[in-house]
């Protein structure tokens, strides 16, 4: 066992502190990683504020987890010391149930082991990324290619993956249109990659404030969904709507905006259930979907897809100290788009 | 222009009486039917009762149409006197748009024209089928098979193609696991068609008290919604689950029972807004969709699929003067399973 420096909030309104973890002994298939960097999440503030359910605290949150393996367990083949890696959303799962069986881990039917917050089959409460190292089975860590930095790298293991899986299913490509609802850390990840995947691509924002980014990013449409006019002028021309918003939004209108056959994917979780008139799906043959993170297998062929079209995150390098003004200016839609900290500091 | 017995109501509370109605004189590629058989769909009611949006009286529902050519136009090319043939929800779209262009003409865009209480292109109100004659351009009319009476052959024009649809378009067949909700009219024949496409076949259904039947249609198992056991039962089962039901279920008990990548498809539509918690999508890439009867091509196409597997629907056959009590009887689910208007009689 070791004993590593983390930051944790030690309740659902209290600020982060400087705290030390303990990180099991090297089981045979485990990978020990120096944390260089570890992207902050929004459902990191859900989490440690308690927003979505008892959290037993301290908390270290963090699941997007970049750095280098110092140490491997005795049976460990994929990685050896030095190694650049990356660890996202989840550390295990069961390995033996259907879903597992077909790499979808995510969809685990026993339920995957989260970074933080889980109970591992050790029966230990997991602690995520805000740490200088974590201990996981190799099985749940990703390679990150040579031409992309460990900063960068960070975000793709959540916001990265969950955008580029459902836009992978429901087969983004050349010839298809396809919304992002919300240009935030998710929703820039979804722009460039379905841009890169050779979708056309429209985003859906609040605002324009943010057009001239999303056509830096690859879309060739920015509209404001503020303007009800937008709703109007785009109805029925969508194959694919990514939503990255957790708010509670206004189904039907979104769902007009679909074409024949298209499906709309919430990859947001909003807490309360959402309206939906069937007339909305019927009139069209529409989908209302929803889709999580992305499998290990998965996660890697984003990498490599990122990296093959140089495809990074825009992100703000941050010291552990900042932590918590970093959460306050996410809540405040104030990053563009993804704080990442700078694990050294920690 | 010819006068035609038929049985219309005259307000959204009367009772059906004998009318006279105008059938237009045919235009170069019309046909003209003498309609033997109209089947009573749900819908008809609605309509009737004035539940889906205002109707001009008098109306004359009916769109499960099956009858013999009389007389076709002069550039009438695919029918000739004396054929057996079907008209269903629609006798006419645009033709012209994307959606009409993939023969999904019941999608089209500019909206197709419904076989009654709809505004065909010469600016006339369409009337049913519970008349002795319809005029119809013949590229809403499907040939019917030599092996299906006319009589069951009714209802195949709307509960086959609104059920064999979904069932064709998200593949039921061989290793799928499909579910169907309702044991009605629709919900018998898609226990049927998903039974002979070699689904496997559940039925979800208030009570067990058609389970026989459900059995006997070709249901490997039939289970009560009443029954709460029954959703911790099937949890994660189905990879389709057709919903028939027109009432407000609790949609997030039937998402629930989807497996991974499942998609519950409504071909019932509520009138009120259906909750839908994201979660029920999220945790296992779930869909909520929505499907419509059928373009003209796919109907022909379910028609030769239960020529082929010998399906028929399971009707009670009434005279006109039967039609007040048959809604009632629908009303109160007491029907096994399509009651069907020998036009005769009218």
């Amino acid at each position: 066992m070791i004993t590593v420096k983390s930051r944790a909030v030690n309740g659902p309104d209290t600020p982060f502190e400087e705290t030390e973890i303990k990180r099991r002994d090297l089981d045979t298939q485990d990978v020990l990683i120096e944390i260089k960097y570890s992207g902050i999440c929004h459902s990191d503030i859900h989490t440690a504020h308690g927003e979505w359910g008892p959290v037993n605290y301290p908390l270290v949150p963090g699941h997007e987890i970049a750095g280098i393996v110092t140490e491997v367990g005795s049976e460990v083949t994929k990685y050896k010391v030095g190694d650049r890696v990356g660890v996202g959303c989840m550390v295990d799962s069961c390995g033996e149930c259907e879903n597992c069986e077909k790499g979808e881990e995510q969809y685990c039917l026993k339920g995957n082991v989260p970074t933080y917050a889980g109970i591992d089959k050790y029966g230990e409460q997991t602690q995520g990324g805000y740490s200088t190292h974590i201990v996981v089975t190799e099985g749940f860590v990703v390679r990150i290619p040579d031409n992309i930095g460990l900063d960068a790298a960070a975000p793709l293991l959540c916001a990265g993956i969950t955008t580029f899986s459902p836009l992978n299913h429901w087969n983004a490509g050349p010839g298809k249109k396809v919304a992002v609802v919300g240009m935030g850390g998710l929703g820039h990840m979804a722009v460039k990659i379905a841009h890169a995947m050779g979708a056309e691509v429209t985003v859906l924002s609040q605002t324009l404030n943010k057009k001239e980014d999303s056509l830096k990013f690859g879309a060739k449409d920015h509209y404001a969904t503020s303007d009800a006019e937008t709703f109007e002028k785009l109805a029925g021309t969508f194959d694919l709507i990514i939503n990255t918003v957790s708010a509670k939004l206004d189904m039907d209108s979104y769902l007009s905006l679909l074409a024949l056959d298209g499906t709309l994917v919430n990859v947001g979780a909003p807490a309360e259930p959402l309206a939906v008139n069937v007339f909305s799906l019927i009139g069209h043959r529409r989908s209302f979907a929803g889709s999580m993170i992305g499998g290990i297998r998965e996660t890697q062929e984003m990498l490599d897809f990122c990296a093959e079209h140089n495809i990074v995150p825009n992100i703000e390098v941050i010291s552990a100290d900042q932590i918590d003004e970093a959460y306050d200016r996410v809540l405040a839609s104030d990053v563009k788009y993804r704080f990442v900290i700078d694990v050294s500091t920690i």
